[in-house]
């Protein structure tokens, strides 16, 4: 096989392919959170290689917490989680942004996981979790500590529900220890902080492409095959194989 | 597409893959570790499916503890790493088990991850990480609490070094909070502990099910394609699309 | 020393301690709040030895996430926050319950830590974090699986913010793996889930009486010595003996 | 009170008081951990202080992995673990460090809180843990990410042993993400890397100092009362004044 080239763009990699970006910084001005800035590097690579990206910014929509379905029949006065569903359900490529607080994900990002686990008992026509037929990934940025952990806790999550996280999901951008400019962030001299960082590039680059290839590659398959992880069949009384260890002993 | 039956084994399903499977218990002696018993159940469906299986009693190797590929030379008198590896490179499916101590995996569990650790500047020929070829799982047991976090810490690490990980690729058993018996630990009356739950059985089923196919898709695809994550090529200076936030807002 | 008996009650070992519990559960119904349960225990041990007791149901509050004091000032409606402050800031003890979702502490936790968080950068009048004079500790309570982890992520954010944590200082119930019942749900025949829990009694007692003996000795203490933790004095120039290596090393 | 000066020692606060510092680095040769760098700075402080400075370089000790007191009488030829349990079981303040590898602690780290935790089940002769005198510390280095999930983890863990945990009792240093020099690397030009980190620096005075503080505030308390903590009363009986809630409903 040829070494790829850098003017050898795999166009059109990503058509047809849906992708979901939600950033869950504390952040209600949009244009104001730093993890957002990073999401858009990855948003052009797939936009471009074409994939329908849709960018949901979390903080700008009603979402209460809880582990419901529809929090408007639990009390709640409003719930833009089902028309945000809507979206995400249809998503061959889900992605997670999230700022770090005293080395955690965001609580907003924790109400997002709690909204889609409050999805995660539908099946598809597989009898798989409605999520089987995603990829997922994580993107982090902070000032001085958590990358690992809060891609950890996301994609965790993620695979938890029943998504596919391809190779190296993770990128992201922090500082060194201690109170600092955030990614982004103007400096004088020099660029954009963080965007130096040839780490966060290369990182943020695989990211991207790792999770268009696994999406490509599982639409082609046709999803994962049912057998084994269809639970309707579990259900009915299929064991797939499985055998306890003491009837394994005799 | 039919539903799936209990009596379709999908046979063959795993012909030509290779799967090593590594018990990180700290019982010297593998017939006694209750993570092992977990883990046949998770090799038999596989060995049956035409996998050839290895499973390796990582307590019953020297492997010293580091972050190098031979600690032969940093001072050791004895490395079985190395041999380990040759194993392991080839591995198609690659399954950590873990006990849960203190809430944690084990302490060889985290001396496996860093070995594996130093091994991750190897390439394959796409200029990928030497893991990408490899789907990852995590089997966990302990008597009381902690399966989700040492579940996440594994495949965090084994998606950071190159592992694709397909859905609900974890499994285990735990007890209720407290001392109390151990997984496989005999009752009487009634099965040994563990054996009736719905729960573990049913993961560890999807678990396998879920790192056969993917292996199997992963294989058929010859791989993850090189675009975007080729390090030879972004070393040369490809960055494959990737433009940096100040450049987009242009 | 005698030997402590069960009817020697320490009375009024806590008097004029003030103990703040706050349930981040996302039950908007606190008498349905399974952790709301575990938290009566301790709050009663509470009570009766003589502390003044504050039960905050957080869902009950109009708190909107962000990491400021008054987030009114950043573009909400209402904040309840800092009229919950102003107790917060007055305990002696300060215990946060959790509920565990998909493993980890719920989103109102973290919502919780962060607000705590945008307070961290007062100061008592010693140059100290405001939150000095507490002492605090963690209660959980699931269904299956995570208790170490929430209890792990509550401490370390206390203590980061400048809490003792005492011994021992978290307790809960979660059940076996796998979905079931909740603690304190009805069990027919036998007693509520987890109140047989010989190890959930025991670990809340001991949680209970560590925090109102460690909050009576630091209180007696006059809290922490502001040697080398005196903020102002840092700033001012301070180094308390500190010393680099390289200093050392001549 | 009158401000403390940067002149004003608290001489010999840490008189009579043992401290333990226990370097989990997985470089054998101490000299060249980076952790141990760090570590002098909190043990010089400690021993100007007064105190009784032990350091053990873990990696130097022949210790099995294992989850007993002694691993001899479970197949292992040697094992230092008893000797050194000697020291630390002497110790009132008892610090751990350790490097970061892939986001986690070390092994090593790992190996001691397995061996630490094989000691829990010893009372003291009020029935509370033996570790009930201790007050802990977590320092951790690494060249990127973790420190705040590392420090969690041991604090956690010594928490759960019986060690008092005071304010802010970590430090550390890492520096900004991807590969890069590790603590007291030598920089050319500039001091060695870290060492101008503020922040590391005033997070070790103060780790060191409310180490300092708080062992001696808990030895002049003659350690914690037993009452509620006192395992051997529990066991003959003894609740301590717990209700269950169903009792607390009539």
């Amino acid at each position: 096989m040829p070494p790829s080239r850098p003017d050898d763009p795999t166009p059109q990699a990503a058509a047809e392919l849906q992708a979901v970006f939600i950033n869950t910084s504390l952040e209600r001005d949009g244009t104001k959170s730093h993890t957002a800035k990073l999401m858009a590097m990855a948003e052009t690579i797939m936009s471009r290689a074409g994939a329908a990206v849709t960018h949901i910014h979390l903080a700008n929509h009603d979402m209460p917490n809880g582990v419901h379905a529809d929090m408007r029949a639990h009390g709640a006065d409003n719930d833009d989680w089902p028309r945000l569903w809507d979206k995400v359900k249809e998503a061959d490529i889900l992605v997670i942004g999230t700022p770090i607080w005293l080395g955690q994900e965001s609580s907003l990002c924790r109400s997002l996981v709690e909204r889609l686990y409050a999805m995660s008992g539908m099946l598809n026509e597989k009898g798989q979790s409605i999520f089987y037929g995603m990829v997922g990934g994580a993107m982090i940025t902070g000032n001085e500590d958590g990358l690992k952990h809060c891609a950890s806790n996301i994609l965790f999550a993620l695979q938890h529900l029943g998504c596919t996280v391809p190779p190296q999901a993770d990128c992201g951008w922090i500082g060194e220890v201690g109170p600092g400019p955030s990614f982004a962030d103007p400096q004088n001299p020099g660029p954009a902080t963080g965007f130096d960082s040839d780490f966060a590039q290369r990182n943020t680059a695989i990211m991207t492409w790792n999770l268009i290839h696994m999406a490509r590659i599982l639409k082609d398959a046709g999803g994962l095959p049912r057998y084994g992880n269809d639970r309707n069949a579990w259900s009915d009384g299929a064991r797939f194989g499985l055998t306890l260890p003491e009837a394994l002993a005799h």
